[in-house]
């Protein structure tokens, strides 16, 4: 199975209203909820793809018991969630008729120092069984900010490739760790690097420790710098859509292709064609089958192989 | 005990975030949530005052779980909600720095033929117990319109007081119903009646039916058209803060004025200084004991009482 850790999981609410105005009273006409975080997220897509997925992380509370009732009846994938004190966060996020979006989201719970050491211990036994895992968001409270670090070297002790994708000082320290794969924006890319120019980005952030490199350029596709290679991957046209969830899609695409031991072209075809399926799905964060399975064979990768 | 009957209840969240700027992204600080629906509302303030309270109703869905989950912990109050298919609403109320409130009310669930029938049947019996009812709120999808109407007569015949506080059509048919009393605002009364004269509007709304009219008049009082006479009573000072639950908490002044048999100014002087307490109350919804003990005194009714 492949593994997703998602640390601050959230149950992800959407609002439909016809038109957000500050300081006056909304009829919310369509509710949609679903179990978030981004490990969650990438879980249902592995699931969708074909891969058995199992999520772990932090889960509590009232919240949290209805994002496992939700988890549950998500096929093909397995709930290893660690139960804590704290209360699991909602995301509200309002859409208005403009199709824009106003987000909402609760502070995360804290995690106590005997949950965390807990979830280490649990994280190493789930290990024991993957065949590939993706450390994925923000932390919570009460997580050290070198948490990723640990969770990269564990899975390289354990031999199981793993996959990064976060942002700011724990994706700095994560790096360091020496992840297969990390997967910023273009922006989490400057961030680390302090390059704007996301080719050389990736090429820094490689020597910073990351094996390979996946930067998303939001429409334009994304770029791979890895051992093997340096790829460019393009959208056969210019999508038009929502694009909440299409990094996540992306996560799954690079997991799944890694796992099935695609070359990197074919892995980041399908990363890109599973983004723009998200991008272009109506309902949030979902993917179009129908569009995936149209795009894929049109996405534009070019690049070279290094020498052997 | 005080039965309080809340058809459309809802779990209310607030949220405090520092500026709400639609179609950004925000940070909540602050979450809390109780349960709510007005006669929740009511319920709880009736409990505060050392009234046993009954709340009936429907609840259903993950939401309504968490509802009565937070209602068992309300001291004072005993749960006679009933459970539908459909699922409980959520209102969240976005609070920010300037202390405006932007709300936003998801739907309320679908009530069936088979579940209104069920709710008639056990409100009848909860009656047998009840030295009063309130009837509160809106009314969900699939309710009829002449509900509250109804629910007025069963309760006439079983010779229980009862207050209505709804508006639009089921406030126009509950009227004709003949309840002990109406408790609409300014705005509700002139819907009714047609008039923007309070004092008129109140005296024609007893014409239609209902035996006292208590209105609320924001900042400035309440005014009561009763059998007995009728009266105007201000709070003794201008207040500022917010409404929220305002109206909830005259209801509950007024009920257990009338289960102890208050003479109307001090049932009318009880429902303002409640009012007022809840306004200047921290927490939206709640009310301040000790400004209300300060206040009750302190309020000014004027008026006459009718010759026997």
């Amino acid at each position: 199975m492949i593994l997703t850790v998602t640390l601050n999981t959230a149950l992800d609410i959407t609002y439909r209203v016809r038109n957000l105005t500050p300081h006056t009273s909304h009829r919310v006409t369509e509710v949609t909820e679903r179990p978030g975080g981004k490990g969650l997220n990438v879980a249902r897509v592995l699931a969708a793809l074909g891969h058995e997925a199992t999520v772990t992380g932090f889960v509590g509370g009232t919240t949290g018991r209805v994002l496992r009732e939700q988890l549950s009846r998500t096929t093909g994938v397995v709930d290893a969630l660690l139960p804590i004190a704290g209360t699991t966060r909602r995301t509200v996020a309002v859409v208005d008729a403009t199709g824009d979006t106003t987000q909402l989201n609760e502070p995360g719970p804290a995690v106590t120092p005997a949950e965390w050491s807990a979830f280490q211990e649990a994280y190493e036994h789930l290990l024991a069984d993957a065949s590939a895992v993706a450390l994925c968001g923000s932390l919570p409270q009460g997580v050290p900010v070198g948490a990723y670090a640990g969770l990269v070297r564990a899975a390289r002790t354990a031999n199981v490739p793993v996959l990064l994708d976060t942002s700011g000082e724990p994706l700095r320290r994560g790096v360091a760790a020496r992840p297969d794969v990390v997967k910023p924006n273009a922006e989490e890319l400057a961030e680390l690097t302090g390059s704007h120019e996301p080719f050389r980005a990736a090429r820094d952030a490689r020597r910073r420790g990351a094996h390979a490199v996946v930067a998303s350029l939001g429409a334009e596709g994304q770029l791979a710098h890895t051992a093997e290679g340096h790829w460019r991957a393009t959208p056969p046209r210019r999508l038009r859509g929502n694009p909440t969830g299409a990094g996540d899609s992306a996560v799954a695409g690079l997991l799944s292709g890694l796992v099935e031991r695609l070359p990197w072209p074919e892995r980041l075809a399908r990363a890109v064609a599973l983004s723009a399926a998200t991008v272009l799905a109506p309902v949030a964060g979902e993917f179009d089958r129908a569009v995936y399975e149209e795009l894929v064979g049109q996405v534009r990768v070019t690049g070279e192989a290094s020498a052997a």
